[in-house]
């Protein structure tokens, strides 16, 4: 069975990394029997055979296969019978897309909006980690990362427009039926929702609708994960 | 035959609009026949029968389509028969994030870096309007809007980010054909090209390798028009 490595909180069900979660749906919807194993940030051993120290990583007999694009794509290739994540190279082309908007565009202001939020939530022993990753990164102490949530949240909501149009005009990110496209971004939204309460939509923003549709999938997947934690 | 209104300046043959090069090329991309009318900011009532006073504007028969996408979505679902310009619902999706993508994230800095170089080429009869409505917008000068047309120009190329790995992944960006994607974003180089030397890409970069693919296209369409007026 497939073996993943899913980045997790002191509570074992609290898992939160998005690109982890582009893992968990295309395994899912390619209809895959797997393992998800809690891994956390200080346990770099654990996977150092992935060639790298992030998650996500899978093992899959003999192959262990890392970051979350790269996994897809094998999954893809390595089980074409399963229903596919792209459906094509237009899709796959969109789904690419929609990675590298969402890595680029989105990651670092949904992360300054819930820092905090996340610090509460991890393990002891990952804690001094992250706080000393993170406070280099922004350049200074993770309770000044946001000082202005409110403005903070409506930008994520300003940047959200290109996405926003698509889920206007069709059920799911990919087309008529959901794809890798939907789970690049639902990760960023479950990495939120798993962690904190403060990446909200308004009620009428169409991408309020896609995210209850693509929480629904794959026998609510992603709802039953969010309501163990308590946070659905 | 078909009528496509093109927004030009001074000069007859330097097209412009970034919306209306989606169009053409989609045009050309679905082989169907059609003639370039030119068309100036002033002139309104020329197309009011479209029900809006910006082009592109098609007239086919005594079909009057209006707005990029839409002009889009017409071509494929009339002339199916031609060459699709989307390959599905995903490469459908990808035409429409592309389109959206590029609208709200490009088109106001390059706007910004070349507007000088865009009146310069106006025709007589447009420069107050084009002043008048662009000072409203930006809340300056025209002369005032890029004060540091080399920070702007950096900023331009990182938020071409995504469409760079794409670029760097598949020969085009709508996978391993061209398509509507791809002249989503080709119109914005045709518009800055066409107007002004100072949107330029590193020779290294993988979006110069596509911008060649794409100007090639179609019995070199793009490089025809850039060698029409000096700009190639």
């Amino acid at each position: 069975m497939i073996v993943l490595y899913e980045l997790t909180g002191a509570d074992d069900r609290r898992r939160f990394s998005p690109p982890v979660w582009r893992v968990r749906m295309a395994l899912r919807h390619k209809g895959l029997a797997f393992e998800g194993r809690p891994w956390r940030f200080t346990e770099k051993e654990t996977i150092a055979a992935s060639g790298g120290g992030t998650v996500p990583v899978i093992v899959d007999g003999d192959a262990w296969v890392r970051e979350n694009m790269a996994i897809a794509e094998y999954l893809e290739a390595t089980y074409p019978e399963g229903p596919s994540l792209f459906r094509g190279p237009e899709g796959l082309a969109l789904a690419r897309f929609m990675v590298a908007w969402v890595d680029r565009t989105l990651a670092l202001p949904v992360a300054r909006l819930i820092i905090t939020d996340i610090f509460s939530h991890l393990a002891e022993k990952d804690r001094a980690y992250f706080r000393e990753s993170r406070e280099k990164r922004f350049g200074c102490a993770l309770e000044q990362v946001c000082t202005d949530p409110v403005a903070e949240l409506a930008s994520i909501r300003a940047l959200l427009g290109p996405a926003r149009r698509l889920a206007a005009e069709q059920p799911f990110l990919s087309g008529n039926e959901p794809g890798y496209a939907d789970y690049a971004l639902h990760g960023t939204f479950m990495w939120a929702r798993m962690m904190s309460n403060k990446l909200t939509l308004a009620d009428a923003d169409p991408l309020a609708a896609w995210l209850a549709r693509v929480d629904a999938l794959h026998g609510g997947e992603a709802l039953r994960a969010l309501a163990a934690v308590g946070a659905a």
